[in-house]
């Protein structure tokens, strides 16, 4: 499949590099042609970048693996017309480090960063997921032993299902993913991510995750 | 041990509940001395009941089970000179639900409810716990089958562990109580209560609740 994603640091590379090794054709996008760590990684991985604009054009789907807070200028580079119908997979946190630790979550009005993204461009199919988790988790999760969850959320059925085979791709089983209904539950799961921000400082370490026991 | 429970709600009325039960003199505070409901409380668990300031007045530890909301108004009630000393265990979430569902969490400039009150009493000792879960949860644990977690906020490692005795009492092992670190800490487990709620809506039951799994 066509995958664009966009973002060059930790998450995308992460992403990017697993679904290159499961022979989907990847294009990194950032915000620049000729973004160094894009370039390298495309190199390393027999795959292609871009500009997000360049990423997006030609993909299937797209995963947004930007910073919550540049998510709506990178879509916005990415144009519209290259977004219109596809699933926007959006892993991202818009997380304010620049009053220091604890970050803030910035979620204006309380809306979630995947809400602002499907409101900017309501032609596009957003699917909130991945973002409750280090990267390393997201693409393996047996890094974490026993029982805990991935979380789904959007206003497409069809778009989720894409997702789902998705994150089945990457070692998720059915009983892990949890769908938590539509996009405006994007809220809950951005919102926790403050709290692994502490759990992180903590634990000393990222191969954790949440688990919903009943 | 004298222990007040600040608030007639669920919440306050399942937590005076077990407390009494567990042979503590609990008074039950609510805005006015004749509250119908704990009046009612108090009759049926050989107890007493006041307002906010009767019920901290003699309290050792104070239990803030009022709504997030309201909860600095109700220790203001309550009085600094009744609370001074004290330990207070805030379970308290700021959950606005005045513009429908999913509700706002109201945390002023990202900063939580327990860390308002001990900035507005900073004699007190304010303990955040609790109130990832519901009510019935949270005084019999073994509802929810398995590895789960009680979290614990605060500055002070002596209030943490009156707070962690009280969370024994009611049958929560000292391997899922989770030490977050200081007060700041209570952003991530107010937060997550947004995420709480939409759960609940999607399983259908308050007999859950959350595992961090390494």
């Amino acid at each position: 499949m066509k995958i664009a994603v966009l973002g060059t640091g930790e998450v995308g590379h992460t992403l990017a590099t697993k679904l290159a090794s499961l022979g989907h054709e990847v294009v990194m996008g950032s915000r620049t042609a000729d973004n160094p760590a894009a370039k390298e990684w495309a190199a390393a991985n027999g795959a292609s970048h871009g500009t997000f604009a360049d990423a997006a054009a030609d993909a299937e789907i797209v995963v947004n693996a930007t910073g919550g807070l540049v998510s709506l200028a990178a879509l916005t580079a990415a144009g519209a017309e290259n977004l219109r119908g596809k699933v926007v997979v959006d892993v991202s946190n818009g997380l304010d480090f620049s009053d220091g630790f604890p970050p803030r979550i910035v979620t204006p009005d309380g809306v979630s960063v995947a809400e602002q993204l499907q409101r900017a461009f309501p032609e596009t199919r957003v699917v909130k997921t991945l973002n409750t988790m280090n990267n390393a988790v997201m693409v393996d999760p047996s890094r974490v032993p026993g029982h805990h969850n991935v979380f789904l959320s959007g206003d497409e059925d069809a778009a989720k299902s894409a997702v789902r085979e998705l994150l089945g791709s990457f070692g998720w089983g059915e009983d892990q993913i949890l769908d938590l209904g539509d996009l405006t539950s994007a809220r809950g799961v951005e919102q926790l991510v403050g709290l692994w921000v502490r759990l992180y400082g903590v634990l000393g370490t990222g191969d954790f995750n949440f688990a919903i026991v009943r």
